[in-house]
């Protein structure tokens, strides 16, 4: 039996979508428990919420790209992480990250690198999207990562989209996808 | 007068297309003189390219994104610009940088991040793109910068269009308003 | 007259001190004023701060690297720059970024880039140290950029210094050029 | 038994030393078999080489960082990695790189971005050093990764020395440590 924990911010609700499509993916997987972590709107999870990402065999990172990386909740949780940080209590976890914004691009691999780079720093091991890009003359939008990312999940939300229109649903079957293949990189690692 | 130069590479055609683009757009700045010189198949310019790249009061960088970066002709190029670098002869240009790739994501911010940080070792002053992105539920594909960079210019088409198909009229006229851009910013800097 | 704003958060001192040396160097040039705005413990500064942002020539943004990018002060303060960013208030502003940290690379570099790519969302003009490193066998610690950057400053205190022990005085002297860099390239784009 | 491969390319003998530390520190685990490639002064490698590499349970990834990223002699290897990377041949092998240059930061970490990027783009799962930098004010610079990497491995070689000079003694151990990890997280992956 795997943990999975999935850890995001969601600032109006479109990566909130985004995570719970990241938690079916999750949840597919055989032998896997998961657990979906909320970072309130002031940069707080609860203690509780800590003992679990400290028990996780992988912990998966989600925010949305505000201003060109994570959201400032995001980054204050982020700062947080000082503490297991400090005593590697993270090291060798299979780290894995996600974020959704309104444009294409719009800076989506800065806030991927970043998370990467936290990863790093907490000695995780980093784990991608594992998918080819839909990338021919015949590619729709709701193709399997249409968007086009490896070094983690992204989605994209048109900037005047309710978070029931938004992300789309290729985006959203992309993240299953993305979701069970870090549950079977932690499971392989964990046997 | 103000000289600006495009030095970009191509290996199918596509980013060719792209460069003359940008060429379009800063011929259409005004008092403004532009050399589009193109890196060959084996990553080499003349000396009389380097002439005009040293003479240039801006350099704009162009080159697909080949699995993850700039292609290794480009780099190859940028290596060989350790010779201006050593004696910062490039210092105070302005520069900037432009990528196509099949993708929509596809890495070309990492392409784009590079070529910022070969710019910033020479010293230069960066430009990127200027446009808001089109990321309204109403955007459409050859809407103004629908593939949403700010850094530099990302144009995209599909893996299996030929030059001539891709990159989609919209990236182009993406890459004329940039191109004037750099024109612009170039003249300001240099009266 | 061109106009200089600092922009910066600092947890411990250390990055206060860094922003008061780039504050010397920018008051060392010709014909410029410069406003040291400090980001508070809640990541928030006044109105009347705004407006000096709003009114500056060149805005140098400066952030501890807190677990691999900016503290999330620093990025609550860019989550807030949405509202100038939105209209595009800043564009053609001069652009740049300072960073400091206990680690000799410590992800700096990533802090740079994030201060790029907001800068770059802002539609800034980008300008970083145009200083070379100090990197030969006879290098010292304290000779200008040892920690040899380009795309912005870097500057290294030990972890368990005080900010009068740290950032060392190699730094601050290479904060000061940065500064001065900064200035001039304010001017001469203003002029 | 799990099987490494190091592929790197070396300019002037500095990156091949870090290669040859790297090397002992994965053939120090247990269980473990180890090739070292190196990339000839054309960006090539031999049939037999790529064979290595797919049989490979790690491919650890090494280059100088040549004005702002990979020499291209490195990059043209992996534009030459589009052939494996088409049919995903390096699916969930475990990923790691390292880098030398002469300046203490000097954008490695645009290197290590860079082959975290490709390793990505190769769904390979990635590993860093795992390693606490020395940051304390005690703190020497031969003490384990004083040059202070978590991403990958970096190393400082002053650009007036020769191989025998640099890499200096602390990054060589840094980097057996580092190989050793990247060796026992490919058995463990694969155990």
């Amino acid at each position: 039996m795997s943990k999975v924990a999935i850890v995001y911010h969601s600032g109006y609700g479109h990566t909130k979508k985004l995570a719970e499509a990241v938690h079916a993916g999750v949840a597919s997987a055989a032998d896997t428990s998961v657990d979906l972590i909320a970072i309130d709107a002031e940069g707080n999870i609860t203690e509780a919420q800590w003992a679990l990402l400290d028990a996780a065999d992988a912990i998966i990172m989600g925010s949305p790209t505000y201003m060109g990386s994570v959201s400032w909740q995001f980054k204050k949780f982020a700062d947080a992480t000082s503490k297991p940080w400090f005593s590697q209590k993270w090291k060798d976890k299979i780290g894995a990250g996600f974020t959704n914004s309104a444009t294409m691009n719009g800076d989506k691999l800065s806030t991927l690198h970043y998370l990467f780079t936290l990863g790093m720093q907490h000695s995780m091991v980093w784990v991608g999207t594992g998918l080819m890009p839909a990338n021919s003359k015949a590619a729709q939008r709701n193709d399997i990562n249409f968007v086009g990312s490896f070094s983690g999940l992204m989605a994209q939300s048109p900037s005047d989209s309710s978070p029931e229109e938004g992300p789309l649903p290729g985006d959203l079957d992309t993240a299953k996808l993305f979701g069970k293949r870090v549950a079977e990189t932690a499971a392989r690692f964990n046997k």
